[in-house]
């Protein structure tokens, strides 16, 4: 049978999602702590490979077994094998059609920048920083040029695997809470660094370095170069995976890292 | 001259505050930076001895130096020679009777405590947990008894090194926000382990395991055996040090370890 797993985990300090020869990524922990529990190997898939030093509130994946378990010791066994640093939060049996990745209609993640002369320590890993004030309403004029359908590759790691730069923002807000900025995106899927390299860039407009309409001259060129440095990976917190009502999920967003008191 | 400098920081993994013969204390990592900025050995005395783990969003200290340096080399110049878990907030000048101990008429102290049945990794270190519903009301009715000066025995480390063992509790508060119970709590001063034995002892009336009025028993008796076990550091916060206005700092506190958007 198949299983859906919703997750979290502070990737501070970790080596991010994917596996890894020496075995310290998250799949690589996750899946020791399955296979221990199911009696056979267990690989999973998940619905977005994040980086290392990047969050989630709401990370699923599947997987397949043929033990048979009752769904809360896939969380609570799963749980005592694993560090605090990441949590199974439910668990879920899906039909064999449902796959984490390729089933996912949406991904949405949020970006926190801790705007203060001085880093609050207690954001240190969990916040990108930037000490001089941003200008809200110039990154928020620059985003509109970044919704809808377009090649992003201005905005693509050159380690991208897609086949396709082509995405579609449906959601890109720009907000001010307190001491923070907070970005919140959401598109079908995402290019390889796309979310750091789009807050670098707002940032820069933010910052007063660029105009907003630069923004939009940046993504029509297509050429990575154009745009700015990838932000910190600290303040990236995968918060949502959109699957629709078919699928049965547990709620899985929009969690907040600012209050986490969902 | 006598300088008093607010700090914040994440206690997560840390030895505490208190200096050590290995040189890992968070005083130690301070005065070694100041030592090197002020070219000449730098002693800080602090307003609250936080424990391994205790986090501080107010703490203060203050020190002597001959050395004249703009107030704002005292910030940058300590940050940059700081674990970025670790951060010198502000810095002023006092008066030579200002004493970061003796001077501060109030503490304030925030405890976090996560209520859900599978812990949020990205609490870890920084909240306690409690995987079964507390009753606030019995915590809240509980808390009452604690209020006003008492001989607080029943809640003191045996590692305690103060005089007397009476304080004086002047505000304490208990209450729900979101999926966290929070005790905001301001006296004179503390005893060791002072919050967490009252937050243990509240988090058994919360269960259900002792009734209300336990607690001003447990008080009463001045027995350390009859008080629950000292709660986790993980949720403890240093939020708030009073020292009155004539003292002239800048503000310390409340601050709120949920949001820190203050």
């Amino acid at each position: 049978m198949r299983i859906a797993l919703g997750l979290a985990y502070d990737g501070t300090g970790s080596a991010g999602w994917q596996t890894q020869s020496g075995g310290h990524a998250l799949q690589d922990q996750l899946e020791a702590s399955l296979t221990q529990l199911a009696g056979h190997a267990v690989a999973t898939v998940c619905a977005g490979r994040t980086d290392a030093g990047v969050h989630a509130l709401a990370q699923v994946v599947h997987f397949d077994t043929s033990a048979q378990r009752p769904l809360t010791a896939w969380v609570r066994g799963a749980n005592a094998r694993l560090s605090d640093r990441l949590r199974v939060q439910w668990a879920q049996p899906v039909n064999d059609q449902f796959h984490a990745r390729f089933s996912a209609r949406s991904r949405s993640y949020r970006y926190l920048l801790h705007v203060a002369p001085v880093m609050n320590p207690m954001w240190a890993g969990r916040a990108g920083w930037v000490f001089r004030p941003l200008d809200l309403a110039a990154m928020q004029s620059a985003s509109l040029s970044l919704l809808g359908e377009h090649d992003f590759s201005a905005f693509r790691s050159s380690q991208c695997q897609a086949r396709s730069p082509v995405r579609n923002i449906s959601r890109l807000e720009v907000r001010a809470r307190g001491e923070f900025v907070e970005f919140m995106v959401t598109a079908n899927a995402f290019l390889h660094h796309m979310v750091r390299n789009l807050v670098g860039t707002l940032v820069q407009v933010g910052l007063g370095r660029k105009p907003p309409e630069w923004v939009g001259q940046v993504l029509a060129a297509r050429d990575r170069s154009l745009a700015a440095a990838t932000f910190s990976p600290a303040g990236l917190y995968l918060v949502g995976v959109d699957y629709g009502p078919q699928a049965g999920l547990p709620s899985t967003g929009p969690f907040d890292p600012l209050t986490l008191d969902n």
